[in-house]
C-alpha cells in the first residue's frame, strides 16, 4: 500500500544523498561560463518534468571526455531538483552481478522510482553498466536491451521520472541505437584554455602566482601548444601529486603534459 | 471448456484497453491526408479477417522512422477493430525474461488469442523483442524463429487472427527473412513539410500565430532546408521543453533543428 | 509388443490426416501441366518404396520460392501414398523446444515410423527446423546433424520409409552438405505466366472476365513485364484482400505488383 | 576379471555382425580391379596388427567421394579380419548425445576393445562424429580432440588394435591436424568409366543388353562426356528408381546425368 | 565489528610479507641510475596517499618487457610503504577459479583493504588476471570490467588505498580502455647497455673479470650489436645455466644471444 | 604431514616409470650425433635444478615435426634425472575431462610435485592439452592460462622442479604468448639424411644390405631428392608394414615416399 511504499522510498533517498555527496568531493568550480549554462539546462529539464500534464518521462545524456566532470554535474543536478526520490545507479554497485541480476536490479530501481510522484535516476557510466569493451566489441546484450526499454517505458499514471545518464562513449551509444532514445543531450567539455586552467589552480590555493604562471608556461613548452585539453579530474589529482614534489610547478607541468599527450594518443 | 475460456479472455481485453490507451496519450492529430489513408488501410485488413471463409490469419507490418507514430496508429487500429480479444505485446513487458521465457510468453499469447473467434495482436517494436543490436549484429535466434513460425501458423478451425507489428528496422527484418512473411505492410512517414508542422503546432495551442511562423522560419534557417524530417513524437516533446523557456519559439527551433540534424547523421 | 505398437501408430495417422488437411485448404488448382508432372513424380517414388526388396529408405526434397505450394504438394503426395503411417513434422510444433528436445522429438518420430512397414514423413520447412537465419549465418548444429544422420539411417529389417522435405533454401542446404543426402529433388516453381494467373483467377470465381483482364493488364503496366513471378499463396490471399475493396481489380493489381516487386528485391 | 570381460565382449561382437551386415546389403560388386587391390591392402594391415611384437595400434583412413563404397569396404575388411572383437561406430548411434556423452561413448568403445587381444574398430563418417558443418565452419572440439588422442593412444600390454575410419572430407581432416595421425590411407574412387558402369548394370540383371547400351549412350549425350563420375550407391538406387518407369533406360540416364551434374557443381 | 576486522587484516599482512619476499629472491641490483628513480617515484605516490585530505585512491601501472623486474620493483615499493595492509594479488592464486569466483575474490580483497586506514594492493600480471590471450583475442570480460570499476571506486570515508599493477601489455590495456584509468605509470626497461650487463655479472660473483669481458664480447659478436635488450630475470637464470657448463662464458653468451634474438622476433 | 606425503609420492613415481617405459618401446637409436647432444642438454638442465641455491623452477620445451622422437627423448631425460618424483602428463589421461577438471588435475600434479624436494614433470603434447585446433583457431583459454601460470609459479621453499614439455607447434605457442615462458628450448629434427635412414634400417635387422640400398635408392627416385625428411616414428612403423609384403624394399620405399610427400604438403 501507499504508506509502506513511502517508507521504502525514504531511506533510498537518504542513501542517495550520501552517494551523491561522494561524487562531489571536488566541488563544482566555476572555471568557465559554460558550467553555469550546463546547470541551467539541468534546471530546465527538471522544471519540464515537474510540471503536471507534460510528458511523464524525460531522459538526458551527459557526455564528454574522461574526467571532464560528467558525474559531478549529474549529481549536482539531481540534488538541485529537490525531487523526493533520487537514485544513483553505478557499475560499482553491481560488481560480480550476473547479467540477469543487473537487469533485475535496474528493473527494481525503476519500479521503486514509480512509487514517488517525482523521481530522478542518475545512471553513471552507462556503457560500463552493459560491460562495453571496445575489443570485439563486447557488451551485455540483455543489459543494453533492458536499458533501451526502461528509457522509453511510460510510467504509471501520475508518476513523473527524470533520468540523467553519463557516458564517455556517445558514438558507441549511437551505433548501438541507444543514444537517439534520449530526449536531450548535454556536452561536458575538457578544460581547454590556459585561463580556465589558471582559474582552477588559483581556486586550489596551492600555487603562488608566480609558480602558477611558470607551471602553465612549461606545459605550453612541453606540449608545444596553448590549448590544454584535459579533464578537471586529472587536474585536481595532478595538483596533489605535485604537492609531494619539491619542485611543485615543474612536477605539475610534467604530469599535466603527460596526461595531455596520453589524451591525444 | 468454452465458458472458462471466455472468462480468461475478457480480462485480457480489459488490460489491453488500458495498455492501448497509454500509447495514445498524444491522440491522433490529423496533420496530413495520409493519416486517414493509413487508418483506412487498417479497416480494410480488419474487414478481411472479419469475413468468415477467408484466410484465417493476416499480418501487417507498420514501419517507419523513430517516433513517427507507428505504435499509436497500430493501437488505434486495434481499438477500432472492435474484436473481442486484443493483446498488446511489448518488449517492456519482458524485461529480464530469458529467451526461453519470451518464446513461451509469445506462444501463450497466440494460444490465448485462439480462444476468441476474432483476435488482434499488436507486436510493438518487433526487432527489440528479439533483442536486435546492430553491432555484431546480435539478436535472439530463438525468439526470432518463434516469431517467424507464429506469424505463419494456421489458427485452429473457426478462429481468425489479425496481427499488427511495428518496427523501425524494415531492412533488418528483410535480411533476417522475417519481413516477407507479413501479408501486408504500411509505411508511416515522418512529419516532412512545414505545413504539416504548422498544423501540429496550431493543434497544440501553445504558440501564438506569430511565434509559430518565427519558430518554423528559424528551423529553416538553422537547418538550411524547408524540409522538416522528424517524427511527431519529438515534436510533441519539443513543444513541452520549449514551454519552459522564456524564448519559446527560439528554444523550439533549436530543439527541432538538433533533432533533425541527429536524424540525418 | 507389436499390437501395442500398432495402437500407437493408428492415432498418429489420424492426427496426421487433420494436420495434412490444414495445409490443403486452398486445394490443388491445376493451373499448369507441371502440377500433374510433380504429382506423378511423387507417385513414382511412392511406388519405389512400396516395392519390397528395393532400397528401404528414400528421401525427396521439394524446393522452390516462398508460397509456391511446396507444403500443399508434399501433403498431397503423403495422403496419396495411402501408407499406414504418415507424420507431418513442422517447426510450428516445436516452438520453445530446446535444441536437444528437437533432436529427441525427431528421433522419436523416426522410431515411430519404423513401427509401421510402410511410412511417410513430411518434414516441412526443413531449414527452419534447424533455426536457419541468414545473418551470421546461424543455425542449430545439433538439429542439422541429427537430420543428416536420420536422412541416411537404414531402417530396421522389413521397414520402408519415404521422406518428403520442403525448403525455400536449396542453396543453403547444399552449402551445409545436407542437400546431396536426398535421393531425389522436385522443383516447385512460381506462377510465372499470365495464362497461369488467369487460370487461378477464373478458378476463384471472384472476378468477372472483364475485371480479370483489367487486373492482369494493370499488373503488366505497373511491373513493366508480362512475366508474373509470384507464389500461388500470395495470389490466393491477394484475391481475398481485393474483395474488400470497391475497386477489386485495381486493388488486386496493386497488391500483386507490390508482391512481385518485393520478390525481385 | 578376464572371464567376465570375455562375456562382455562376445555380445558386442554379435551385435557388430548384424551392424556390419546392414552396410553390405548391396554386396561388393567386383566392377574394377582396384576393388581387389583395396581389399588386399586391408588384408596387409590386418596381418601387420595380428603379428605379435609389431606396433600394437594401427589406423587406416578410407576416403573418397559420397557413395563410393567406403563404408561397405570398411565393413568387409573388418569382417574378413576374423578378429574376436569388432565394433562399428556410427554417428547414427549417437543422435541426441551431448558432446560429453559422445566422448565418453568413444572412450568406452576403446576400453572395450582392449579387453580382447585383437580388435577392430570401424569409425564410420568420422567427420560427422565431430559434427562437422562446412559453414562457419563448425565442429565439436571435444569430440575431435578425443578422436585425435584415441587414434594415437598406446593399448595396454599384449593388446592389439586396428582402426578403420571412413570419410568424404580428407582435406578437412588434414586442416584439422587429424589426417596425419592415421598410419595409412586408402582412396576409394567413384565409378568413372563406362565399362565399370556397364559391369554394374549387367550385374543388376535389370537391363536387357540393348537398354544398357542405350542408357549409357544417353548419359554420355546429356553430360557431354564419356567419363561417368558417380558413386556406386547412387547407381544402385538409380536402377531401382528407373524400374518404376516405363522407359527404364531413359529414366536411368536422366537420374544418373542429374547425379553427375550435382557432383560436379 | 572493528576489532575482529583488525584481526582479519593482521594475518593478511603477514601472509603478504612472505608472498612479497618470494618475488624479491634475486634482490634489487642497482645496475643503473633509473632503478633509484623508479623507487623514488614509488615513494612519491606512497606519500601522496599517506597525506590525509588528498585523493583517497591512487593507482600506478608498472609496465615493461617480460622479465624486466616489474614484479620485484612493485613488491619492493609495497614493502617500503610500511602501510598496515598489504596484499599481493596474482593469477597464480586463482588457477581453476571461474570468472565469477575471480570477480568475487577481487571484490573481497578491495573490501578487506578498506578495513585498514592505509592499504596497498599489488595486482601482478594484470592482463593474465583477465585471461588475456592474443589470438582471438580472448579475455574475461567480467574480470576486466570488475578491475575497471575497482580501480576507480571511491573508498569509504577515511580510507586511503594505493594500487600497483604490473603488465607487459601496456598497449592491450590501452585498447581495452583500462590503461587511462590509472593515475600514473612507471616504465620498467630491459637491461640495454653492456655497462649495465657488466654490473650485473660482477654483482653475481660468478665470473672472473676476463671471462666477463669475453662473454660480453661474444654476445656482441653473435648478435652483431652492442645493444643488449633482455630482462634481468633471463640474465640471472642464464648465469645459473652457464655455471653448469665447463665453458661458462661461452655458454652464457650463447644463452643470452638466443634470448635477445627471441625477444626481437 | 611429511610421512603421508611421501607415501603419496611413491606410487606416483612407480606409475610414472611404467608410463615412461611405454613411450620408449622403440628405444633410443643413436642414428646421429645430435641425439647425444640432445641428451647432454637434458643432463645440463637436470644438474642446474639439482644444485641447491639456484633458481627453483626450470622449464624446457622440446619441439619438432610429428614423430621426430620428442616424447621418447623427454621420457628418457626424465628417467635419467633420477629425481624421486616423476610425472608424465598426457592428453590421453584427460579424455572426457571438462576444462575445469583439466585445470584442477594440472594444479594437483604441480602440488604433488612440490611434496618432493626434486621433481620432474613431463607435459606431453602441450598444445593438445589445451585442445588446440588450427581451424578457428580454437583452444581452451582456461587450460592455456593455467599452464602459463603453472610454468612460472615459484615452488614453495626448498622445493625444486624441472619441466619438460613436448610440442609440434612451436609457432602456435609463440603466438599464444606461451613459448617465451620456457627457460630453454631443444629442437628435435626429422631423420634427414640417407646415412641416418640407413643407420636405422640396419639397426632394425629387417633388411639385407642389398635390399636396404635398393629401398633407399627407390625413395630417392620417387621423391626426386636425396633428402629424407620424415620422423623416426613413421620409419619404424613403415618397416613393420613392409615386412608383410613380399616385396619388402619396394613396399618400404612406397610407404616412406608417401609419408615424405604428405609431410611436404
Ligand atoms: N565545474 C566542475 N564540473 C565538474 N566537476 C568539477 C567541477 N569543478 C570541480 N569538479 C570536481 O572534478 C571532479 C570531476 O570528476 P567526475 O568523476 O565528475 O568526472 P567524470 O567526467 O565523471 O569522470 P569519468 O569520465 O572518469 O567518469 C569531481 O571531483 C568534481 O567534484
Ligand atoms: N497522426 C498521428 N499519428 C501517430 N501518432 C500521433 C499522431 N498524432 C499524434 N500522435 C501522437 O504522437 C505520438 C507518436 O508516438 P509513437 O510512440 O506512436 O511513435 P513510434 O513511431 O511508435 O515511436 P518509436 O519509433 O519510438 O516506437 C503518440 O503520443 C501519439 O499519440
Ligand atoms: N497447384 C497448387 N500447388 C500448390 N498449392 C496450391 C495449388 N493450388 C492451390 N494451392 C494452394 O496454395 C497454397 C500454397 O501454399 P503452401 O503453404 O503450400 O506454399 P509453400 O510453398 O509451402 O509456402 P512457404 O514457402 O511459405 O512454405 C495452399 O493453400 C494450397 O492449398
Ligand atoms: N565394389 C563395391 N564397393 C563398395 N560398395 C559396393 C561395391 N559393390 C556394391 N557395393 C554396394 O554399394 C553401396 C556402397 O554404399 P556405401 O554406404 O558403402 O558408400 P559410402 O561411400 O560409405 O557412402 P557415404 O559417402 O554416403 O558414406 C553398398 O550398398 C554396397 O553394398
Ligand atoms: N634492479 C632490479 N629490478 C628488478 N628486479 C631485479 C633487480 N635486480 C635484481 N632483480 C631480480 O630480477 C628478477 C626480476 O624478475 P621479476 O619477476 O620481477 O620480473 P618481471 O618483469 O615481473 O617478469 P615477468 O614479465 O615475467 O612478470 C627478480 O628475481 C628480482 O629479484
Ligand atoms: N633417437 C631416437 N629419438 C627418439 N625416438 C627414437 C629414437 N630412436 C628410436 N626412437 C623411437 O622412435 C619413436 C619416436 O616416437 P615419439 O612418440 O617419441 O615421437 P614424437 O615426436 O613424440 O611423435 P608425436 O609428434 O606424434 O608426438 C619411439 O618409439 C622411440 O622409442
Ligand atoms: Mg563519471
Ligand atoms: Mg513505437
Ligand atoms: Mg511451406
Ligand atoms: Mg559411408
Ligand atoms: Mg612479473
Ligand atoms: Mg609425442
Amino acid at each position: 500500500d501507499f504508506l509502506s511504499a513511502l517508507e521504502e522510498v525514504k531511506p533510498l533517498f537518504g542513501a542517495a544523498e550520501e552517494e551523491l555527496g561522494k561524487r562531489l568531493l571536488g566541488g563544482i568550480i566555476n572555471y568557465s561560463t559554460f558550467i553555469d549554462d550546463i546547470l541551467e539546462e539541468g534546471r530546465l529539464y527538471t522544471n519540464q518534468v515537474r510540471k503536471p500534464g507534460s510528458t511523464p518521462i524525460l531522459s538526458v545524456a551527459l557526455h564528454g571526455p574522461p574526467g571532464s566532470g560528467k558525474t559531478a554535474l549529474a549529481a549536482k543536478m539531481a540534488i538541485d531538483s529537490g525531487f523526493p526520490f533520487i537514485k544513483f545507479v553505478s557499475p560499482e554497485d553491481m560488481v560480480g552481478f550476473s547479467e540477469m541480476q543487473k537487469v533485475q536490479q535496474l528493473d527494481k530501481i525503476f519500479r521503486d522510482a514509480y512509487k514517488s510522484t517525482l523521481s530522478v535516476i542518475v545512471i553513471d557510466n552507462i556503457e560500463m553498466l552493459f560491460d562495453w569493451v571496445p575489443i570485439g566489441p563486447r557488451f551485455s546484450t540483455s543489459v543494453l536491451v533492458a536499458l533501451k526499454v526502461l528509457l522509453e517505458k511510460q510510467p504509471p499514471k501520475d508518476r513523473r521520472l527524470l533520468i540523467f545518464a553519463t557516458t564517455t562513449e556517445r558514438s558507441v551509444l549511437t551505433q548501438l541505437d541507444l543514444f537517439h532514445r534520449f530526449d536531450a543531450e548535454i556536452a561536458v567539455p575538457n578544460v581547454n584554455t590556459q585561463a580556465e586552467l589558471a582559474h582552477i589552480l588559483q581556486h586550489s590555493g596551492a600555487f603562488a602566482d608566480r609558480d602558477l604562471q611558470r607551471a602553465i608556461g612549461e606545459i605550453q613548452e612541453i606540449t608545444g601548444s596553448a590549448e590544454v585539453g584535459v579533464g578537471i579530474k586529472k587536474i585536481l589529482t595532478g595538483i596533489e601529486t605535485a604537492k609531494q614534489d619539491q619542485d611543485m610547478p615543474g612536477r605539475f607541468a610534467r604530469v599535466m603534459s603527460h596526461a595531455i599527450a596520453v589524451n591525444k594518443a
